[in-house]
């Protein structure tokens, strides 16, 4: 099943005591929709506040409701923050973690003098406009085939720290790119596709680039977080807000 | 100040008994910055539900605040959901309401196969695409100064119903209009400029558009609902969730 969520209101992905969490709000649905207590797998984690729109997930059911219609029978029992956007009959076995051959994540910068309030937490707010040049210079750097161990904070628990980075871009949208947002204002948006990520792999990137915007740190310093390894080298991590799972791919 | 604002939390601008509204929410923040009882002057209600990016008040204060930071510190004792954009000192004797010379709202219409999660609360979501072509067709008839009683809602107490649309356009955007949202969704967005406007009045417009757009009324019925000011000429009332105040002309 894909799914789409806003992060704001949910403690990440994953199931944790006493915490709503996207995945025990989907296991609970589809126990109220088919009367099962079923484990919903997911692609992977996404933390508190980040958002997804192509989210994919698996489950077990003997429900007698047709694959393809069970998203749009599940979103009856779904909460608004959360909905089910296409369900179909997996592969016998399939995992939607270890089967996931990369995955594309978005992220979006809100260039503005005050801060939305309607388009709150979807964004990484920022007053003064970063130099998206410098960024641009900088993606080709990250990008390839690398030990990102200096993009990866503690905790993540995965195994090794190569990753394949196919796909790294930013782009400058604006001035007014959508409606909902304040006059003058601009959106910086970052895509990055690779074969997996490392814990805040994507944030740290992304922190990186804008540290790079900015003139905190050199291109020098970026090849340097490339070739050491070493977290020092890299930026700050960027929020949680700006960030939405878009695609994963088998 | 000029103040933008999420409608989704509140019901309405207005000052209610028991009820969280952008008026008493506005007028609580000041108390906690200047330690004031004032009364807050809003340029006009907006229904529960309806977004402002342009909303316009005004109050009275001794504090020692500049004027232009005003809204900057203000924002410090405002909850999220609403933002003072921009403060100045007004006039003697400005009053937002009666001093506006016009105003312009926005609607946005999201055409998409699933409601969306993460923009959920600020389109009016439809799954079928109405003809745009024959909605614009439709622009020019209600354009211009009317009795405008069939666009009208009872309950609004405004004195007379004619009224003077400047400007009614309607446009498509999309695929993929702006981040956030699933593939293949399209964004309908409507302007509506007019001197002021009746009681639900945008709301009647956009959803007789769309009945036109979807085939269930004709041209011919749209210009007898101006001609006669019959409100059962007109089409439905479009829900609050699509509708912004972009801005107010004094």
């Amino acid at each position: 099943m894909t799914v789409e969520y806003d992060g704001s209101g949910f403690c990440g992905w994953q199931a944790q005591p006493g915490q709503r969490t996207v995945q025990t709000t989907i296991e609970g649905a589809i126990g109220s929709l088919t009367g099962e207590s079923v484990s919903v797998l997911g692609s992977g984690r996404t933390d508190s506040g980040v958002h997804a729109l192509g989210q994919v997930c698996a489950f077990d059911t003997s429900s007698g409701i047709p694959p393809d219609r069970f998203s749009h029978a599940l979103n009856a029992k779904l909460p608004e923050d959360v909905r089910a956007v296409r369900s179909w009959q997996a592969a016998d076995g399939f995992n939607p973690r270890f089967d996931a051959k990369g995955k594309t994540y978005g992220y979006l910068v809100l260039v503005s003098p005050v801060r939305p309030a309607i388009l709150r937490g979807r964004f990484w707010h920022v007053t003064a406009a970063p130099d998206v040049g410098a960024m641009a210079e900088a993606c080709p750097i990250i990008e390839g085939e690398h030990d990102f161990a200096a993009f990866c904070a503690s905790g993540g628990g995965a195994k090794g720290t190569v990753r394949n980075v196919r796909r790294l871009s930013v782009e400058a949208h604006g001035p007014d790119p959508m409606p909902y947002m304040g006059r003058g204002s601009a959106v910086i948006g970052f895509t990055v596709s690779a074969d997996g990520f490392l814990y805040n792999m994507v944030r740290i990137i992304v922190g990186t680039l804008m540290d790079v915007g900015y003139g905190r740190i050199g291109l020098r310093e970026v090849g340097e977080a490339v070739a050491t390894g070493s977290r020092g080298c890299a930026g700050i991590t960027a929020p949680a807000a700006g960030l939405c799972l878009l695609e994963v791919n088998y």
